[in-house]
């Protein structure tokens, strides 16, 4: 019930892995037959990944991990375009990658605008159409949030982005591979994805970069993936990840089918547990995503009395879930920190079986309730 | 004979990481038992790492590549040291990575000082400390190069770095696992190493970062790796490299003797080839080097050619073999751009046997004959 912090790698992608590490294993950048032969292999790994997107094969720089690539894009449109402006709009409820690089800037000399969010972790156009300066270069909203799992109005914002001439970046890290994207249709300037969210490995993303962006490095070095990514290229990662997304390019629509029955029914479900509260918005969210949080309990509680059960589930997410900071997540769409600090993230996956969702059904109002029976909370948050 | 350019994965060490893929592939940050299992193997992981160095295990941060860990340590320390200074110190013979991260250091506002190297690529201490201001925040010169296999009298410069104040980094990519490295005794307080040129898998890497040096993250987010390189934790790839190591603590006495035969070898019978020079030092090198240049020809030939008789080969560094600028390592030990173009990089691995090597000693003359027959080059260089 964690596949939102890392999913398995499916075996049939580790089985079209296997040669790159023991045979294949040239570096893309020697002149020689095993160096020729490793860059064909990526020209179309670069190709299937992009395909799922409706990309340009020649615009997906690989990286190294969603991070990396939300770093990237944040850095390397701002060093890339200081002399437009130094203003850059990212939402309140972006993951840390975003955010944290966003802070960094800040302390460069940048200025960064938090956009607030709804209830349901919406950003409102009119906010957004009001935040864009002169001197805007960036817009980065995130597609799907990792952990209440709230998918934006990612059209609009394109559209609004285009129109007022400023970037858009997405970071799709927990929508790639769950939910259809179009980089054309939805006038995406740069797209985040990355591959152990979906059953690739980890250590491998990529930052799409539409024709006519200017961006920087941020990894300079021996000028691999068309100067803008430097390192010797992780072959054998990047066919995992294209193995992954020929995958789901045909598994896509049955997975988030049965998700998001799913899904549905522990919404239904954990709803009717007293003193609960759904957290994102019921219809536009992951399919994979039930986020809820429960009065009088600490998470941390709840996730280890989970996992004695046999139950993966996280608090807050698990990029920082060894962190006792409340979510800033939650804290956006208006929690107390109190209310923050009792909530459980439970994701699913492609190897969820409707017993397993039994089975969690059946515990966890019995794990809550005992918690209850000895938490030292007094009153509510109704 | 291209084992610099990368090395295929040991199967013990593919064996090491499968279940890693597969079954035990949690993510280091969560708080469950498959997260704190994956934490666990991650600690276990840098343990053995860092054993290699005599490093302390909680000092290395584990990262994407090479290049990362050199663009991590120029950056990271440059913007964390700017009160104390902008000036910082690199070999002329550096990797690009190094090159490149130095040159953008300068659109920011630093000062670089690129070292020059006598004729066997040696950098001068007497020169070296001339260049240490007092504003020199770090001086970074490369272990064993990449292209001409010269191994730098480290013991020294770390001596006279750690005598000056002045961080030393070094980029150990091709020496981790070759020769034996000590970054206590050798005074290195940055050092940079990778799983790939030692048999471990693509896309891991480090940067070893003493005790009390002050560096700034490269890439931001959730706080992974003690805060300084974020992004979900790559396990598998870091129990590849961990298992890479674990072999080659056994294994690189007995590999450096038979490499250092097989060198020396080739170096004797190639240099009886008319008009052939060795490039770099005759005995401070690495034990899988061999680098000549030959007049009249072109390297990209000289490679092709080989290629067709199944020997792989390289000319310059892998990594920026598919540019046609002469190697700025070979331009620094004073060779013309000729002569530059006309060189031959091969290096030798585990896997390499005596048929090989007698094998590319019987074809390399033969092919170097027949393309100076055809060569349109006139004069000599000698």
């Amino acid at each position: 019930m964690d596949y939102a912090a890392t999913t398995p790698v499916d075996p049939r992608v580790l089985k079209a892995m296997r040669p790159y590490f023991l045979k294949n294993y040239g570096n893309t950048m020697s002149l020689h037959t095993w160096g020729r032969e490793a860059k064909e292999v990526l020209e179309e790994s670069r190709e299937m990944v992009t395909s799922l997107m409706n990309g340009n094969a020649n615009r997906l720089i690989f990286t190294g991990s969603a991070t990396e690539s939300d770093n990237f894009a944040l850095k390397g449109i701002a060093f890339a375009n200081r002399k437009k402006g130094k203003h850059l709009i990212v939402s309140s409820i972006e993951h840390h990658a975003v955010l944290e690089a966003a802070h960094w800037l800040e302390r460069q000399g940048f200025e960064i605008t938090y956009l607030p969010v709804d209830k349901y972790g919406l950003v409102d156009l009119n906010k957004l159409e009001d935040a864009i300066r002169k001197d805007t270069i960036l817009v980065s909203i995130i597609f799907g949030n990792n952990e209440i799992g709230v998918i934006q109005d990612i059209e609009g914002i394109g559209k609004l982005c285009r129109e007022k001439g400023v970037y858009f970046h997405s970071d799709a890290t927990q929508a790639f591979g769950k939910v259809p994207i179009d980089i054309k249709r939805m006038n995406i300037d740069l797209l985040t994805v990355n591959a152990h969210k979906m059953y690739g490995p980890k250590g491998v993303g990529g930052l799409y970069v539409r024709d006519g962006v200017e961006i920087e490095p941020l990894i300079h070095g021996g000028g691999h993936e068309f100067g803008l990514r430097s390192s010797t290229v992780n072959v054998a990662g990047i066919v995992g990840f294209a193995k992954a997304v020929e995958i789901q390019k045909k598994e896509m629509k049955s997975d988030a089918k049965k998700q998001i029955a799913f899904r549905d029914k522990m919404i239904k479900e954990i709803s009717k547990i007293e003193d609960s509260r759904l957290n994102g918005h019921p219809t536009k969210r992951l399919p994979n995503n039930i986020n809820f949080s429960f009065a009088y309990i600490e998470g941390e509680a709840l996730i280890m009395k989970l996992d004695i059960k046999g139950i993966a589930a996280s608090t807050g997410s698990a990029c920082s879930s060894d962190s006792l900071e409340p979510s800033h997540v939650l804290l956006a769409i208006g929690l107390k920190h109190e209310e923050a600090h009792g909530s459980l993230r439970l994701t699913l996956g492609k190897y969820n079986k409707k017993e397993e969702v039994d089975y969690v059904l059946k515990v966890l109002p019995e794990v809550v309730d005992k918690l209850r029976k000895i938490s030292p909370f007094k009153g509510g948050w109704k």
